[in-house]
Order: structure tokens, then sequence, then C-alpha cells
């Protein structure tokens, strides 16, 4: 059972900084859909946070004035770019005619080591694209994989992977995903031995189709990975585990379908809230009860999912984000790079192979 | 492209009663979570609100006791079986040693034509195989599907199928559970022409796995389905289409991650309301409020997923359903009994055949 094998294309794994030395960081502000001004917020509070990180702002040279106020300080850097890749724009099309992007421009920033990783709100599907054109796989990495974290019931968090990045797959990939996430678990999020799932539509041996049971038993021999198994789609959120692996056919339908339910909710919390008068009194009543809500589910905190596999960090903050939003992608991409986790990686893959 | 094809197995399909004759059902009353007196409720309800229904409870000799007061009434059978599937057993063990099981006698009192549809609470994976196994598919139809509603945000009702009646699946079963899915909300549901999407990870024609292209072709090729395109994970609730056509791997973590967040989000509603005096003196202030969301939302109403495909109609309810859910469950199968869902999924599949 070969789980891993290194390419012929065994390039090089780009310089990651070191926690002391400064951290830089590129921006593509272009890409989101409320316009590169959401990104001032994130600016001015990753200047403030931490003193030693620099910024690279990659952008069109009209949208270069909004951040006049914190180009003044020589931390942050705009690199003027003559084109934006948009949201209708088809992968190939932005690999191939979209060279002078403010994507492209933050990727090539990575990928000559100017900066230790970008951060895009850009088309998702050009992004996974490009990240994975410029930036090429680890050694011993079929396909990247696009993570997440989301919220449990007992107040921690879940780290879903792929979302979307891969549509094909095999079991190999899903064992190198869950490879990934748990690393990323342990060196992000501080969880000591994440206990890592896989998706599947039962918890017997027995349930599943072939590749996701060829990917139980490649998982479940693995000495590094603290498997438990399967688990369903309503355990995602239970908190039975740190890491729930999956394809990114599967991955990308669970989130967008769980986002999909809690926005049903939401809004018909506020038709109820809003129905006639008597409920709009009480409506105005429980306030702090729905503040408080809020504060514990703010979907914010979760922006930033990481593109894992690629050779350098790439995090991809959601097309919608909020300014504190695009903060936490960026504070994601940070931690990333303080943990040098492409760097983790890549050592716990050579010392699988050395181990089978 | 051929999307359906007569097997030789083409046995007749199975009687199904008229809206004006008597209709006959079959309840497994064994094996739910909660225990057979469940169904009690249920029973109570169809006798009242339908004077040409009639029920044939199957259960174990302890269990007939419960139903006293309902066997009084001459529409009331009660058939004493000798064994129970269990929540453990494995589909084909219980094909092959539960044949005195409740389970099994509903299913072949619906095959011998006794009784024109069952219900049943108990062990979805082993309810569809022995299903399969016992009623045979329609001619032309490779694989039954499983198919639940689920409400939508403008206040409608969606299908989503296959839930995880097959987990191997082909372009040519997708396009299948489109034409299914599609009558069973024309007849059942009363849309006039619904709306039919396949779910992907994107809008866009480029997007997903060549299944799901080759599907796409397929559905878009009859002149029967209302065919809107691509769907992603988010828009199932958003009311956009009728009937969301999934392979049973992707609908069902589809439908248990929504559960899973939907429970989630229950329980921090519940943490949120009881964290302090001041917040539980708010949330008894707006109870109005609570029980007015959870009567829109009610999921009992949703119970009943029919298992499409079969010559004979089979209605799952779900393992922890309440008293009420169970009653909804019944009500589901009374109603494909009266529109003679499998006969029209047959007359659509000939006539599909004879136009291409």
């Amino acid at each position: 059972m070969s789980k891993i094998s290194l390419s012929s294309n065994d390039l090089p794994i780009e310089h990651v900084a070191e926690t002391s030395a400064d951290i830089n960081i590129a921006i593509d502000i272009m890409g989101g859909d409320r316009g590169p001004h959401v990104f001032l917020y994130a600016v001015e509070n990753i200047l403030q946070k931490h003193p030693k990180v620099n910024l690279t702002l990659c952008g069109d040279d009209k949208s270069k004035k909004l951040f006049a106020s914190c180009l003044a300080n020589n931390r942050v850097k705009y690199e003027v770019c003559e084109q934006i890749v948009n949201m209708s724009d088809k992968p190939t099309m932005a690999i191939r005619s979209k060279k002078q992007s403010s994507m492209r421009k933050a990727l090539e920033l990575t990928k000559c080591k100017e900066v230790d990783a970008c951060v895009s709100s850009g088309n998702t599907g050009a992004l996974m694209a490009t990240a994975y054109y410029v930036l090429k796989t680890l050694p011993g990495i079929t396909r990247p994989a696009l993570a997440t974290l989301l919220p449990t019931q007992n107040n921690s968090r879940v780290l879903l992977l792929d979302l979307g990045a891969s549509i094909s797959y095999d079991a190999e990939s899903l064992y190198q995903y869950a490879l990934m996430g748990s690393i990323l678990m342990q060196e992000c999020q501080l969880v000591e031995q994440p206990r890592v799932a896989l998706l599947n539509v039962g918890e017997e041996e027995i349930k599943g189709h072939s590749l996701v049971k060829h990917a139980d038993l490649l998982i479940r021999s693995s000495d590094t990975i603290n498997y438990i198994g399967y688990v369903e789609g309503d355990d995602i959120f239970a908190g039975k585990s740190d890491v729930v692996v999956t394809d990114g056919f599967t991955g990308n339908v669970a989130l967008k379908a769980s986002e999909g339910i809690a926005s049903f909710l939401s809004n018909e919390i506020k038709t109820v809230c809003t129905q006639s008068f008597f409920s709009r009194v009480l409506s105005k009543l429980a306030m702090p009860l729905f503040k408080s809500l809020y504060q514990r589910m703010n979907p914010d905190q979760y922006n930033g999912a990481s593109l894992l596999g690629l050779r350098s960090i790439v995090v991809k903050s959601h097309g919608n984000a909020s300014p504190e939003a695009c903060y936490f992608a960026v504070e994601q991409a940070i931690m990333e790079v303080k943990q040098s986790v492409p760097t983790k990686i890549k050592a716990k893959i050579e010392q699988e192979l050395m181990e089978h």
C-alpha cells in the first residue's frame, strides 16, 4: 500500500520565516465581492498587533489611494497590477491570460520568496489552479486540499478538508489530506494529538464505497495519524473529531449545505421576530440573547481557508468576507508562517516514507 | 445516450389501490429507537382521518397489547412476527437470517399485494436492501433512490435524492433519480412542473466531475423533466428548485451535515438562553418567539423518506421519529398509494423509452 511517492519534480521547498525574523505577507486586495477597501481594517490591525509583519498589497492603480494612510508606514508596500481576476474567469483562462493580475502577483511574490505567504479573496477556482500552477505541490503530495475550521458543539473547532481544491481523487489523496489536516490542527490550533476521522455514510466498517474503504485502511496503517475511523455528516459539528477528511466534491457540498441551512435558520428567526407588533417588541427585549448567540457563532473568526500541500502558504479569504473576517484570514497566514506548516508537512511525509 | 433500458426481469408492476377503493398499509412497528408504542398515535389518527385506510401492524407478540384499543377496530390487523431486525444488523444478514422479522413481513405483504404500501422506522441499510431484494426495481430503473422533503426559504419544500439507497452510481442513475423525483413532487406535492436541479460544486458548465457532467447532458436531453441545471449545496434550502438530484454518498452527507448544524445551532440557542439569570428571564419572555420558530421548522412534518424505483411503495420513517413524525410517514405512504406513484414512474419511463 503505497500512500506517498516522491515525484520526479522534486523542487526544494520554499523558505519560511522563523518566528523571530520578519514575516512578509502578500495580499491580493482585488478579488473580493465587497471591493479592496475591505482589507483596510486588516492592514491597520496587523500593523498594530504584529510589529514584525510586513505587508505587500497587490491591487490596481486606482485602489492605491484607499490605503494611503497605511502606505505611510514603511512596513507596507503596494504593487500596482494591470489586471484583475474576475469571479467569472475560468481557471485555465486566469492562468493563461491574467499573468499581470493582482492574484498572480501575490502568488509570484510567494514563489520567489519575497513573501512567506499570500492571502486572496478572489475567484476560488482561479486561485487554486493558479496557486497549483505557480507554486507546485510538495514532494509526495498528489493534490492540494482546501481546509477550513468550523465550530463544534463542545466549543471547540474542527478542520474539514478537502472543500473542492481537487474534484478527482483517490484513496492516497484522502490519506494525504488526513496527514496534512492533522499537522495543521497540531501546529496552528495546538491540538496535541488531533483526532482524525474519515467522512462516510455510516460508522460501521462495511459502509461506503471502495475508495473510502481503501482510504480507511491507508490512514489506519499510519503511525503518525491519530485515526478514529468513520464519522457521518452530522458528526462534523458534534466535536467527536478534530479533523474530518473527505473528497473535494463531498466536502464542498457538505460545507455549503451547512451554510445554506444556517442562513435559512437565521432568516426564519428574522421572520418570526418581525411577523407582528408583539413579536417585534419581544425580539427587542431578547436582543441581548441574539447578540450573545451571534458572538458565539460569529462566522468572521472562521474565515481563512488554507490551501494545503503546496510549497508555500496560500490562504483563501471568503469572497464576501467582512473587514474583520479579512483580518482573520491574514492572521491565519501569519500563524502558518510562524509554524512553518509546509516544512512540517514535508518532514512528516518523508518520515512516513521511511517507515513504509 | 441510453438513459433507461428494460431489464429481462420485467415483472408486472404491483397493484396499487384507486382513490375510491380501500387503501391497505403495513407498518413495521418494531424498528425504531423509541419502541413500538411510538406508532400508537399514528394508528389512532389514521383510523380517524382516513375511513378507507386499513392498517396491518407487524410486530412481536409482546407488543400486541400496546395496540389493544386499536385492534378492537376491524380496520386494524396485527401480524405476530418472531424476529426483529436490529440497528446493528448488516443488510445481507437481515436478508438471509431475518426472514421472520416484522420488517420482512411488512415488505412481503406489499409484495403479495395484501397491502399497497409499507412503512418502517427500522435499520435503513437493512430496509433498503430487503426492499430491493423482495420487491425488485421497476423495469428500466437500475437503482432505487431514497428521497426526502426539506424546508426552503420561500416557505416551500424541496425533494432531495438519493440519500444513500445506493452508494455506487452512474450518470444514468442520476437521470433516473431526476425523473422519479420530478414525478413524486408533481403527484404528491402538486407542483405543476417541478424545477429539477443537479447538485454540483459550482453552477458553471465546466464545474464538477465527469459523472455529473454526463448526467447533466442526459437530464438536459429529456423532454419531460423541467431541468434548471446545476445548483450548489447552499442552494438546496434557497427555494431555487423543487427537486435536487445527487448520488447517495453526497446526498447522505449533505442531509446529515445540515441536520448536524441545525442541532448545533439549537444547542447554542439553549446555551445562550440559560447562561445567566438575566438570560433565563429574557428567554422566558421570548418563549412565544421560540415556539413560533419551532412551529415553522417542526421537523416532524418532513418525516417519511420515500424509497423510489421499486415495484411497490416503501416509506422510511426516521429511527428516532416522534409519534407525530410517525403519523406523517404513514400519511406519505397513503398519498403515494392514492397517486399511484410506481405506476406513474413506470409510465413515464416507457414514454421516455419511446421518445429516445
